[in-house]
C-alpha cells in the first residue's frame, strides 16, 4: 500500500463490512468482542486505567460511566457542592439552611450514584482495594453525619459548626477521574519527606539566628518604629525572621539595628543570604527534583497501562491466518474497531492510519503495530478538502477578473498584516488618550470600520468554511492569522455591538452605562494582543505558554482545593472579627469595626476588606497571602483580634502554599520549557508524517513551520482561490494538526515511550489490578 | 604490578633517578623538556588554558606568572583598588585626594606590570587577538585620563566627576585568572537575547494591563490611602503594576479598587497570575536553560583544553621503545614530571598513581593513559600512616590497662556523641534564658568544662597528629566528628578565652565589654550547629550546601561587580540628598534632612539611613533593593528628592539583578542539586579506588560512607590505639579524600568527560590559539 492508487483499489466500505468473512478456522468476532476491543482502545487513547469487568453488561455500563454527559453532570454536582459555601453562613448571598442542606443532600446522592455505578463496573474485590473509593465513602458518611448533627443543633438553636465542609474538596480529588489533579497531589505527598528534612534544617537555621539576634540585639534597648522594644522576645524574633525569609518585612525589620550601627547589617545580610536565597532555592531544587522523579515514574506507568490495554484489545481481536503463523488483526476487524472508537473520522483518514500501521501492506497487523493504534488515534490529522471560494463558483468571471485577483494578492501579502499591525498600534495610542474628547471618541468608529473591512476582505479572499471551521483554519494559517481571525473577529464584532449599544444609550438617555463602557474598553485593549503574535520571535514563547495552559488548570484545581480548606477553617476561626464598612464616614471604618485594631498597621493600611467574612473575601485574602507581601501585617491583624496563636494558621498556609505548591508550579513551568527544548520530533509523529508524504497527499508540515509566510501563501492559494499551479494535486489533503496545541503531558508520554521496549506490553502488570498507581491512589 | 610486593621490589628512588638511562635510540630528555611537560600537566590539572610560548625563558616566566605569590599580590591590588571607594568622596573614612590618587596609581602600575608579564609569556599575535587584554589596556588608559582630568579640575577648584570608578570592577573580571567569574558573565551575556525577548513580551503584557487599568479604574474617582487620585496617570500605573510583579506593593495597590468592588480583584488576580507567577517562572526557565546550555559548552571546551595540554605534554615526553612501536612515556620520565608537578606527594602515592595508569604493568604508558594523569593528580589521595598513640609508646602499661581501654571504647561509642548532642541542646536552652541570672551565667562555666573534657578525651583516644593534621582527620571521621573536633575545638577554646576575658574585666572594673560579650554569645550559639550535622538525614543536604560554597564565592564576586557599578552611579546621582541624623531629637531626622521627604512613606518608615552617602550604605541599600520588598518606597523616596526619572535607575537595577543574576544563582543551585543526584560515581575515581583495593592498602571508602559509625570505629582503632585485630595490615594506607569537598565544577567536568571520546585529544583545536573561549573572552 505504498502507492496511493493501490489504496483506492480496495474500497474502504467493503473492507469495513467484511467482518463476517471466515478466516482460516478462526471464530468470527461477535459484536460484544468489537465493543470490548473498542473500549480497550478508547481507554488506551484517553489514558483511562480502570480495570473494568469484561462481561457485556459491565462493558455497557462502563461506556455509560465514561460518557461525556455523566462526566459533565458529575462536575456540575461537584461545582454545586463546592459553591454552597457562597450561600451558607457566613454567606455572600444568604439562603435558609434547609435550602443549602437540600442541595447538599442532592449532591451527596449524585456522588453515591456515581460510586455505585463505578462499583458495578469493576470487580467487587478491586473496588474495595482502592483507597480512593474508601475515601469517598468515608467522606460521604462523615458529611451526612455532620449534616444531621448540625441540623439537630440548629433546630434546638444551639451553636453548631459545619466541620465537614473542609472535606468537600476531597470529592473533587477523588470522585472525578481527575488524573492530573491526583497526580499533582501524589507528587506533593511523595516530595513531602524530603521537603520536610530541608524544612527542619531551615527551621534550625532560623532558630539559631533568632537566638543570635536575641543575644546580639535584645539587650541594647533599641526601639522599633512604633516605639516597641526591639528583638527582646524570642518567639517574636523567630516570627520576624521567618517573615524576613519571605522578604515581606525587609528592610523594616533591619532598620532599628542598622540605625544603631551598620555592623548589625552584616547579621541580616548573612541571614538573608542563607535563609532567603540558599534555602529557598534548595526548596525549589528538592521539590523540582522529586517532582521530576515521580512524574517520570507516573508517566512510565501510564504508558505501560496504555500498552496493557492495547494488548488486551489485541487479545480480543487476534486470529491466526495460517497454522502456526503469527497472531494478527485483520484490516476488516481493525476497521470495525476504529469505527466504533472514533465514528467521526473519515474513511480516507482511517485508510491512512491503516496504511501507517500495515506498512508492509499485508492486510493484517501484528501486536506491535496494533499497540500503536492508540497513539495514532491521538494524532490529530486534518482532512483538507480544497474547495473553490463560493464566489468563484457563483460568478467566476468577476472573481477571477484582474482587480479581484490583485485584491486577493494584496490581502495575502505580508504588508497587509504589517499595515494592520500599525493601525492597531495607532489605535493603542488613541485608547490611551482621553475618551471624553469627541475627536478621540469618534476615531473609535474609524478603527472599528477598518477592522471590519479587514474581516470582510479576508472572507472575500479565503474560503468562508475554512475561515470558520474547527480545525483547518487554525492550522493552515500562521498563529498571527489565527488571532487576527478567530479571536479578532469575535472581539471586533463584540466591540462593534458594545459600541453601538453604548452610543444608542448615550444618545437616547444621555446616560452611559459604566459596565458596557468597561467591556468596550477591555475589548479594545485585548485587540492589541494580536500585534505580539505576529512577531516570529514571540511566537515560540507564546506557544510554550499556550501549552502550559492545561497544566495551569490542574494547578488551579489544586490551589482551589487548598484554598477551600483554608477558607473554611479561616471562616470558622475569624468570621466577623474584622468588618468592612462601605460608608466612608462611619467612625468604625478606621479600626475595621474592632477596637482592638485601633492604630495597628492592619487598620492604618485600610485592610478591613481583607477578612474571612465570606468565602469570596476569604479566597481573595488567601491569594494575597500567596503573593506573600504584607502577609505579616494580615496575620498580625488577625492575631490581634483573636489570639497570638492565630499566626500558626498563616504560617502553615505559607509553608504549604508558597514553599510547596508554588514551587511545584514553578517546577512544572521549568519542566514544560525543558521538555519543549528537548523533545523536538517524536518517532510516531514522524512515521505518520512520512506516510502522508509517501501517499503524496500531504501538505508538508515541516516546511510550513519553518517558513511560515511563504508556505502559507501557497496553501492559501490551494485552499482559497484554487488557482495555484499545483491544482493538479488530489482534492483531498491530510495535515497533522499544529504542534502548538500538543500538551506537555503528551510530550512527556512520548518521551518515555521512546525508553520503553516496544515488545513490552506490560502484560504481567495484570496482577496489580487497577493500574491506578496502587500504592498512592488517594490523597 | 598487581601485587603490592612487586611494587616494593622496584625501589621508587632508583626509578626516579633513571632518567638518563638510554632508551632504544631516543634522545634523552633535557631538564627543559621536563619543565615544559610539567607546566603542561600542571596547566591541565588546574584547568589553565593559556597558550604560552614554549621557549625555556617563557616557560620560566610562565611559572612565575602562575606562582601563588604573584596571584595573591594581584588580588591584593585589586582589592585595594576597589576599596579606594571607602576613602574617596563621598567617603566612609575621608582621605585627601592625593593619597587615594597615589594608591590608585600604584594599583594601575601593578596591573600594567601583570599585563606586561602576560605579554612576555604568550606569543605577540595571540596577545593582541585576545579582547580581554584590549579591555584591560583601555580600562587602564581611561582611568589614567580620568585621574588627570579630575586632578586638574580639583586643582583649579572645579567640579569633577570620577567617572572611571565605574570601570574598576572590569579589572576584577579581566585581570585575574577568574575563570569562573568570566564564565558567569559569559553565561549572562549569552542568555541576554533570549531573556530580552521574554522581557519584551512581559513588558507588553504589563503595558496592556496598565492600559486596561487606566480605562477600568481611572475614571471612577477612587482615592488611594493618601487621598491621591487612583490609577489616573498611565506612567504611574505602569510603575505600580511593575512593582506589583515584584509583589512589593501587594495588596496595597489593589485595596482601593477592591474596596470599591470585589469584581476588580479579578483584574489583579489575573495580572498576578500572568505576570508575577507565569512570566517570572518563564524568566527562570529561560535563564536556567541558557545557563545549562552554555555551561555544557564551556565545560566541554575546558575538558578539551585539558586533553590538549596533556597531549602536548605527552608529545614532549614520548619515545619509541622499539622500532615501529607505539609512542610511550616511560615510568622514569613520568616520575620525573610528576615530581616536578607535585613535589609534595609521597613516593608511595606516586607509585600508586603509576600503577593505576600502567594497569598492564608494562613499565610505560600510552597517550590515553597519560592523558588521565591530570585527573589522577586531582583526586586527593590521603596517605595514612597507622601510628600508635604517643601515650601508647610512652607508657604502654597504663595506656593499655583495662580502665584506659574501657575509656577508649566509651569515647568511640555512638552514645558518647549522643550524650554530647543532648548537652548542647540543654546548653541551647540555657543560652536562650536570661544571662543576668547568676545561676545561668555560672552554668556557662559548667558547659565550657564539659566541652573541654570532650576535647581532652578525644585527644586521649585519637592520635593527636591525626587530630590536627590537614587531611586525614577531616576524612577519616564522619562529618559530625569533623565539626565536633576542628570547628568545635576552635569555638570552644575561643569561647573559653572570651569568657575568661569577660569575667576578668567584669570582676576587675565591673564594666562588661559589649563587643566581647557579643563574641561570646555568637560563639556559644555557633556551637549548636554541630547537633544538626550529627544527624545522617541532614548530612546529604549539608554536603550539597558545602559543595555550593565555591560557587557562592563566584556569585559573590559577580554581585560585587554589579553592586560596585551601581553604587558608583548611585553615589554620583544621589549623594547627600538623604541624610541620617544620629541625634534622635534633631527635627530634621523626621524628614531625613530633606524637606521634600516630609510625610512621604520613605521618611515615615525611617529609611533615612538607606542612602547613597558612602559606599557601605550604598551596598546595603542595593542589597535591600535585591531583596525587593519596599524597593518602590526607596525608589520613590529618591525620585522625590531628585526627579521622577530616578526610578529608571532602580528599575534597571531590579531587571539586572533580580531578574537576571538572582535567577542565575537559583539556576546554579538547582543544577548543583541535580548534578549531585545524577553523578554518583565517576569512572576515574572508581578505577583508582579499584586499584587501591587491589593493592590491599585501601580503607574501603564506600563502606565508610555507607556505614560510617562502624567503619569509623575500625579505622579509629587502626589509627589511634593500634590494637585492632587487623594490625597485620601494612602500616601505610591510602584513602580517597571525602567526596564532600568535591566541587560542582569538578563533578560537571567529569560528567562531560564521559561523553568525550577518550582518543580525542583536541589536537586540531590548536589553530584556535588560546583556547580561552575565543568568541567571548571579555565581558
Amino acid at each position: 500500500m505504498s502507492e496511493p492508487e493501490k489504496s483506492e483499489n480496495i474500497p474502504d466500505e467493503s473492507a469495513g463490512k467484511g467482518k463476517e468473512i471466515p478466516n482460516g478456522g478462526n471464530p468470527a468476532k461477535t459484536k460484544e468482542d468489537f465493543d470490548l476491543a473498542a473500549v480497550y482502545v478508547s481507554d488506551a487513547q484517553y489514558n483511562r486505567n480502570i480495570y473494568f469487568d469484561t462481561s457485556p453488561q459491565a462493558v455497557r455500563l462502563y461506556l455509560l460511566y465514561n460518557h461525556w454527559l455523566s462526566k459533565v453532570l458529575l462536575y456540575f454536582f461537584i461545582l454545586l457542592d463546592l459553591s454552597l459555601a457562597i450561600f451558607e453562613e457566613p454567606a455572600v448571598f444568604s439562603l435558609p439552611i434547609w435550602a443549602t442542606m437540600l442541595v447538599e443532600l442532592l449532591c451527596l446522592l449524585a456522588f453515591t450514584i456515581r460510586l455505585v455505578h463505578y462499583a458495578k463496573v469493576i470487580p467487587r474485590d478491586k473496588f474495595w482495594k482502592d483507597p480512593k473509593n474508601i475515601c469517598i465513602i468515608v467522606t460521604l458518611m462523615l458529611t451526612l453525619v455532620d449534616m444531621i448533627i448540625y441540623g439537630a443543633l440548629k433546630a434546638t438553636n444551639c451553636y453548631g459548626v459545619r466541620w465537614s465542609r473542609v472535606l468537600r474538596p476531597l470529592l473533587l480529588i477523588n470522585v472525578t477521574e481527575g488524573r492530573q489533579l491526583r497526580r499533582a497531589f501524589r507528587s506533593i505527598r511523595n516530595a513531602l519527606p524530603q521537603i520536610f528534612y530541608v524544612f527542619l534544617l531551615f527551621m534550625f537555621s532560623v532558630l539559631i539566628f533568632s537566638l543570635m539576634a536575641l543575644k546580639l540585639l535584645g539587650k541594647r534597648g533599641l526601639k522599633t518604629i512604633d516605639g516597641a522594644p526591639y528583638f527582646t522576645n524570642y518567639l517574636e524574633i523567630v516570627f520576624d525572621l521567618y517573615v524576613l525569609v519571605t522578604t515581606a518585612n525587609s528592610p523594616d525589620v533591619m532598620m532599628p539595628a542598622y540605625n544603631a550601627s551598620f555592623v548589625f547589617a552584616i547579621f541580616f545580610i548573612v541571614y538573608i543570604l542563607i535563609n532567603t536565597y540558599i534555602f529557598m532555592s534548595v526548596f525549589l531544587a528538592v521539590v523540582y527534583n522529586n517532582y521530576k522523579k515521580y512524574l517520570k515514574e507516573e508517566v512510565r506507568q501510564l504508558v505501560r497501562a496504555k500498552r496493557h490495554k492495547m494488548a488486551r484489545a489485541f487479545a480480543v481481536l487476534q486470529e491466526q491466518r495460517e497454522e502456526g503463523g503469527e497472531l494478527v488483526v485483520t484490516q476488516a476487524n481493525w476497521n470495525q474497531v476504529v469505527r466504533l472508537v472514533r465514528p467521526d473520522i473519515s474513511n480516507a483518514h482511517r485508510e491512512l492510519l491503516w496504511s501507517v500501521s500495515d506498512d508492509k501492506n499485508q492486510g493484517s497487523i501484528g501486536k506491535v503495530a496494533f499497540v500503536q493504534l492508540a497513539d495514532l488515534l491521538n494524532i490529530e490529522v486534518i482532512t483538507l478538502k480544497s474547495r473553490p471560494h463560493p464566489l468563484h463558483s457563483l460568478c467566476p468571471a468577476f472573481y477571477l477578473s484582474a482587480p479581484s485577483r490583485l485584491l486577493c494578492r494584496i490581502v495575502q501579502h505580508r504588508a497587509f498584516v504589517i499595515v494592520y499591525d500599525l493601525i492597531i498600534l495607532v489605535n493603542a495610542v488613541f485608547i490611551g488618550l482621553d475618551e471624553e474628547n469627541p475627536m478621540i471618541a469618534n476615531s473609535e468608529w474609524v478603527f472599528l470600520a477598518l477592522y471590519l473591512l479587514e474581516i470582510l476582505l479576508k472572507l472575500y479572499v479565503f474560503e468562508p468554511r475554512a475561515f470558520f471551521s474547527r480545525h483547518s483554519f487554525w492550522n493552515c494559517l500562521s498563529t498571527s492569522q489565527i488571532i487576527s481571525t478567530r479571536f479578532d473577529t469575535i472581539i471586533v464584532i463584540s466591540a462593534l455591538i458594545a459600541t453601538i449599544v453604548n452610543s444608542a444609550m448615550k444618545s437616547s438617555g444621555g446616560y452611559t452605562s459604566r459596565q458596557i463602557l468597561d467591556i468596550v474598553f477591555i475589548l479594545r485593549v485585548l485587540r492589541l494582543i494580536r500585534v505580539v503574535d505576529s512577531i516570529q520571535r514571540f511566537r515560540a514563547i507564546i506557544n510554550t505558554l499556550i501549552r502550559i495552559g492545561p497544566m495551569i488548570l490542574t494547578f488551579g484545581q489544586l490551589i482551589i482545593v487548598v484554598y477551600y480548606v483554608f477558607a473554611m477553617l479561616g471562616m470558622e476561626l475569624f468570621k466577623g472579627k474584622v468588618k468592612f464598612f462601605e460608608d466612608p464616614n462611619d467612625p468604625a471604618k478606621a479600626y475595621c469595626g474592632n477596637p482592638l485594631l485601633k492604630d495597628t498597621a492592619f487598620a492604618q493600611l485600610n485592610y478591613c476588606k481583607n477578612n474571612f467574612n465570606n468565602v469570596v473575601s476569604s479566597f481573595i485574602l488567601l491569594l494575597e497571602l500567596t503573593v506573600v507581601n504584607q502577609w505579616h501585617v494580615l496575620s498580625s491583624g488577625f492575631a490581634t483580634v483573636t489570639h497570638i496563636s492565630a499566626r500558626i494558621f498563616f504560617v502553615l498556609f505559607h509553608i504549604l502554599v508558597v514553599i510547596v505548591i508554588i514551587n511545584i508550579f514553578v517546577a512544572f513551568v521549568l519542566e514544560a520549557f525543558f521538555v519543549e527544548y528537548s523533545v523536538d520530533k517524536s518517532d510516531l509523529q514522524t512515521s505518520l508524517e512520512r506516510k502522508i508524504e509517501e501517499l503524496e497527499l500531504a501538505v508538508e508540515q515541516e516546511k510550513m513551520e519553518d517558513n511560515l509566510v511563504n508556505a502559507m501563501e501557497t496553501i492559501d492559494n490551494d485552499l482559497g482561490t484554487g488557482q495555484s499551479p499545483t491544482a493538479n494535486k488530489p482534492s483531498l489533503m491530510f495535515k497533522i494538526a499544529s504542534k502548538r496545541y500538543r500538551t506537555v503531558d503528551a510530550l512527556l508520554q512520548r518521551m518515555f515511550e521512546a525508553d520503553l521496549d516496544p515488545e513490552d506490553f506490560a502484560e504481567n502488570d495484570d496482577q496489580n489490578g487497577n493500574f491506578a498507581n496502587p500504592t498512592f491512589s488517594s490523597v
